[in-house]
């Protein structure tokens, strides 16, 4: 036998001491991913190993030589002779190429030469595997199974009840959804003609009317003899009510969810008694007028003056300028009757900063009033059933039981009194009437994107295109990169449901201790939940093609709809920021609350995180690891550390060296935004990880696992940039995080259907026949 | 003094030979990004210089000592020595710390015990100023001048002339662009209420034949006594005419551009004559009918059939089944009298594969002719004004001479000839018709994006929210993530600018030999270009917050409208696959065609990127280095030809391992993508690189090559987790890469409204009254 002829499978596999080598060299050959200098580097550190003999080290060297690669002949011999030795292991689960190759040695030839014990013998090839520098259990999976994952060829059972899973996404307030989803199916709720605005408006007024006469609108305000306002039930509502029509949510939203509630959290028992009732009824339909068009998120510098008249016992509600005009008010434009109005209070020349106050726009003819100007602020990209409007005040004047005052109050003789004595605590504890408009809309942008990612699912398992010549096209969702682009936002969106069903706890059990941490909260989960609403829709429109540009098949309307999502009730970009500065004021308490403790705190978070940034965990590519939530965790709880360390440092540094407070915070704004995506994602991921562990039943505790880990790995995909730029991730586990993505999104394709369905869009609702089992309207 | 007392300035100014450590001392406790690891690392760097004697090295020490930090008011006086020091250097431009350091001590005390000559000060200082691992050229513009950069109080005179800039992005087909504007300029072509769908789609017609009437058909498909075709001036039209509405331009692309072009290119001297000037005065308004229901993207498997009839000379087409329905037909609906379909030839009971005919759809008086069956597609997101619909074929009998015969004929006796002679290669060839159109969406798609930035960049310059407590508000584009949002999308619409002219170029002058090359350089920009300008809009659209969600401000109609260019005129992500494909084709021939040459010219590749690989190189964050477009395009380069690389030969072992070819794509689809999005985008930096190195004028050359600076920039900093997997970047670099960007964004900020200027939106195409100098509508 000459050296330099290609090398044999016969050779290689006569050797029993390069028995444990065998599937390794295979995958080296046959994964397609080693580089000339991966192959050589791996060959030298084989060679090191003591029990190789002399002959042995020769044949490897050949079988390594990258310009003498193996014929494909040979490779399936060996390919051949792997598959036959596995057969005659006792089991073949989980496993990676070390475990396999020092298995197979021993099945195959015995231990003859080779170091004993076994684990001695898989360490050693561990490491051959960290230099091999591909998944070991990916390459396993693909050499010992005969089938390839990509495909998805039958309809196959799915490994769990849809039902089933449908009552875990389900499990809080099922009553309420039950009673909103047996609303929604009386045919008057059906899509309508939105290009008719006038009638639009009129019909989503007419649903809102029947929702409240069945009693939606007493689930957050109950009359008299009925229990009390059970929020989170009407959230949940809410949260139901988004799988039909987005401007009926709005409408319902801006009616009871900001008017409604502004009254119940602003105003003391009078306003209650009188007003409530008529909320809950719709028979006074009422705004919510805090924007104003020189101020949109920045409320406290709003310029619409409420200036009390001791002499009449009045407030005169003014419009100084034209940047103080209301801007954006819903249901302004049409049909509400009375508004609570932000405006800065003026008591006897004093500025006492923004308090709310109750202006009746429009008499129960609907004429406007004497001193309201209203204009319309006409058509919108989305959710025309609503009826924005602008409004100018005009020397208005209201009683002064108009003013909700449970913050703030003013006696008949023009005396401010205030148990919050600092104006800025003040203003922000009425800020905090936004709280639950926030997590409903967390709440309904999800709905939508469970609506738009039910339509792509299904067409991508029912539309094919392309496929092996002369064969069957294949389903757009057996194509690796569809996997990708729905599967990935299917497992977040799985997340997100977890998490606003956290967020919908807290926001109910909220004391005034965590209060503000509750607002923090809802602020971080509503941008990160409508930002993944307007990007998952924006995927499915492009996953469904030229059927996605369809009106008919809804995701036109669901992007329309949504779209504004992410910039009212407060900017996203706004609300990101008060996260991180929570973040911050939490993390300096953190230091003067208890010094020695926080630094130990400190210390242990290093520690830890050292684990996973000491090169061998910085380099550990097997599933196992990659798939162990710890490990995810670990990562996003660093990456929000270490954010939070550095952004205090720089901020705190530059405001030492005399830099401006806000010029300070401007220079570091995008580490600030970083910050708080950092902080929300690592908050999803720990509350679907703590619904999982809930989860009882194996089939579901399974689907769900892998979607965690996917959401997980995804966020750590997503980032890796900064990971490894912190020395939390190697390269060759940056890329074995992505190819685990991809296996992930494989493995999760069968279940995808079963997935989206447990979502449990009503047919009605979701209404695209696309997503009802057809290919085009 | 007592060592464990705090460092005091004192004690720092008063030692000559600590002199040129300052900056970096200030800069270390005032950059505020370095961790207690960093300023140790920095003290041992620093104790290593020879120069440093025993008490300089104890002040040092505690100058760096991370338990014990100077106070604010001894860094301010620190400060305050550095500026005075500074005021006596004699020019004090583009430094970094190094050389400030070294400058200072020069000025300040002599050079007393420090090494000379200074260079070899410098380079010593250089390393530590690596250690510190900040930029230095950014800590030294913030210590020497005192203004900060990401506030822009005044409208300042910008650095360059808007008018010269838009010669320059104008300085193709000059004449034809100030045409198409001046026919905009008529006061019919002011946009129109789209919700009536009947009035929308004639109002689009009528507009149409206006510019038909004026010419427009006729750059394309000239009159017999007329020169010849344009189309490079054709496509700059409809570029221009995509400043106005997108329907209209989207029917002018279907008639002229898919219909009329399919008649130029597949078609014979017959029927030139015969068509082609009916088509450029509209006389005929025309279809092109390719897509089926079941067959969007995968042409070649069309089922339509076109059975020739010898015994009367005709073909038959038919619609064999429900997906075989022609999909999406734009101009089919309502005004469409003749298509060219694309079917499956049969002659002679020979199937020939897919060919193009001539079949009239409508008579003079627009009746539907019989045995053709149309439906309207409904209602669309956007692109309304155009009639697209469904087409069925029953039995329809045309003329032979109807066959689109420019590469395959049928002569009476029913014998088919072709001069191509593989069915593929004939199918691609007519594919190319295609070509076209691709080149006129992404150019299309460009212009709306900078209709999108131009609305967004001039609301952000205008509108006001947050401020210093007690000052003005800031305006949006002084935000620092605002202005990231903004201005580097910015920077890539100009570089998409030049990369698109370059491809009307290339295909203009297009020949036999290139010609599948410059398919495939517009697939990958239009995919490329439709992407850019689907993620401006929705970026411009929250940027512009509540007002950017209303119609009149037309980001809406903006974003619905060209939502489908990222589908339609082939999906990107097919587009992006046979990208990756004809580079794989290129690299393999590479290899088969000049075996010695490729492995050179391999080898030299490689040896080019090991520079910048090598640590040294991958650590430098000077501010020249990261702005030296070499870098930028070595990176570019190096991730195309090693994706290239690593995806050609993960393909060819899963080959030789046996995977069947669809499949062994299927499993590297992501791969494959990610390479194609590598190779557009060195294309583009290259072009805009190209492009910039033309211009002369030094204002404007500056201006672009801070733009380009930002492209190349912003296309690391989105790869940069890649190309720290690959060893191109460390981890410090890749944070002084953000760092840079953001700083460039700041640079550029004053310019953001010259930069939209120049553009030139017409006024009244862009319509939106938040564009055009106004707070809302």
């Amino acid at each position: 036998m000459v050296d330099d002829t290609r090398p044999t499978a016969h050779e290689l596999l006569s050797l029993p001491r390069l028995a444990p080598l065998v599937p390794m060299l295979y995958v080296a050959w046959t994964d397609g991913e080693l580089t000339s200098d991966e192959l050589r580097a791996m060959g030298s550190a084989a060679r090191a190993q003591p029990w190789l003999d002399l002959r042995s080290n020769t044949v490897l060297a050949r079988w390594l030589d990258p310009l003498m690669p193996p014929s494909p002949g040979e490779l399936a011999q060996v390919r051949e002779h792997i598959r036959r030795t596995a057969e005659r292991l006792s089991h073949s689960g989980h496993k990676n190429l070390a475990e396999l190759g020092a298995q197979l040695a021993q099945v195959g030839n015995g231990d003859e030469g080779l170091p004993a014990p076994m684990p001695e013998l898989t360490r050693a090839l561990s490491q051959l595997e960290a230099a091999l520098g591909v998944s070991g259990s990916e390459a396993v999976r693909s050499l010992v199974p005969a089938a390839s994952p990509t495909r998805f060829e039958q309809r196959e059972p799915t490994s769990f009840d849809p039902v089933a899973l449908r009552a875990v996404l389900d499990r809080t307030y099922p009553e309420t959804r039950a009673q909103v989803r047996q609303w929604l199916a009386d045919p008057a709720y059906r899509y309508t003609d939105t290009r008719d605005t006038a009638k639009y408006r009129d019909q989503v007024l007419a649903w809102l009317k029947a929702l409240a006469d069945q009693g939606l609108g007493r689930i957050a305000f109950p009359q008299d003899n009925e229990t009390g306002s059970d929020l989170g039930a009407f959230i949940t509502a809410f949260e139901t009510l988004a799988y039909f029509d987005l401007s009926l949510v709005v409408k319902a939203g801006v009616h009871f969810g900001l008017f409604g509630a502004s009254i119940l959290f602003l105003g003391t028992q009078k306003h209650h008694q009188q007003y409530l009732p008529r909320v809950a009824s719709l028979e006074l339909p009422g705004c919510f007028a805090m924007s104003e068009l020189g101020h949109g998120s920045n409320v406290r510098d709003v310029e619409t003056v409420a200036r009390y008249d001791a002499e009449t016992g009045e407030f005169v509600v003014q419009t100084p300028s034209e940047t103080a005009r209301k801007e954006w008010i819903g249901n302004a434009a049409r049909h509400g009757r009375i508004a609570t109005v932000f405006a800065q209070l003026e008591v006897g020349g004093q500025a006492l900063g923004v308090h709310a106050l109750l202006v009746p726009l429009r008499d129960e003819a609907g004429r406007v009033l004497p001193g309201i100007r209203i204009e319309d602020c006409g058509e919108k990209m989305g959710l025309n059933g609503v009826d924005n409007g602008r409004i100018w005040f005009d020397h208005v004047r209201v009683p002064r039981e108009n003013l909700l005052d449970r913050f703030g109050q003013v006696n008949a003789r023009g005396e401010y009194t205030s148990a919050i004595t600092g104006d800025s605590k003040r203003f922000f504890t009425m800020l905090g009437t936004l709280v639950a408009g926030r997590v409903s809309v967390a709440s309904a942008a999800l709905s939508a994107a469970k609506s738009g990612l039910t339509i792509a699912v299904r067409y991508g398992d029912l539309r094919r295109q392309f496929g092996p010549a002369g064969d069957k096209e294949f389903r757009l969702l057996d194509h690796q990169a569809h996997q990708r682009r729905l599967l990935k936002p299917l497992a977040k969106t799985y997340a997100m449901d977890f998490a606003l069903e956290h967020l919908v706890e807290r926001y109910v059990k909220r004391t005034e201790d965590d209060a503000r941490e509750v607002e923090a909260l809802a602020a971080g989960l509503k941008a990160y939940s409508t930002w993944h609403t307007t990007a998952v829709l924006q995927e499915a429109r492009e996953a469904c093609g030229g059927q996605g540009y369809l009106e008919a098949n809804r995701l036109a309307a669901l992007k329309a709809d949504t779209d504004v999502f992410t910039t009212f009730e407060g900017d996203n970009t706004v609300l990101m920021q008060l996260v991180a500065k929570g973040l911050l004021t939490g993390y300096k308490q953190r230091f003067e609350d208890d010094r020695v403790f926080a630094v130990l705190k400190l210390l242990t978070d290093r520690a830890t995180s050292m684990m996973d940034r000491n090169p061998f965990a910085a380099r550990r590519t097997d599933s196992d690891h990659l798939r162990d939530n710890d490990y995810h965790l670990r990562a996003l709880r660093f990456r929000e550390e270490e954010l939070l360390a550095t952004v205090s440092r720089r901020i705190r540094k530059r405001l030492s060296a005399g830099v401006e407070a806000f010029e300070a915070f401007n220079q570091v704004q995008v580490h600030l935004l970083e910050l708080a995506h950092a902080h929300v994602e690592r908050l999803a991921l720990e509350q679907f990880l703590a619904g999982v562990a809930e989860v009882k039943e194996p089939g579901l505790k399974t689907v769900l696992g892998r979607l965690c880990d996917l959401y997980g790995l995804s966020c750590l995909e997503a980032a890796s940039g900064w990971f490894q730029e912190h020395g939390w991730l190697e390269g060759t586990k940056a890329k074995a995080i992505r190819k685990e993505v991809t296996r992930l999104c494989a493995e999760l394709r069968p279940d995808a259907v079963a997935l989206v369905d447990a979502f449990g869009v009503p047919d009605t609702c979701l209404a695209a026949p696309i997503g009802l089992g057809h290919l085009s309207p």
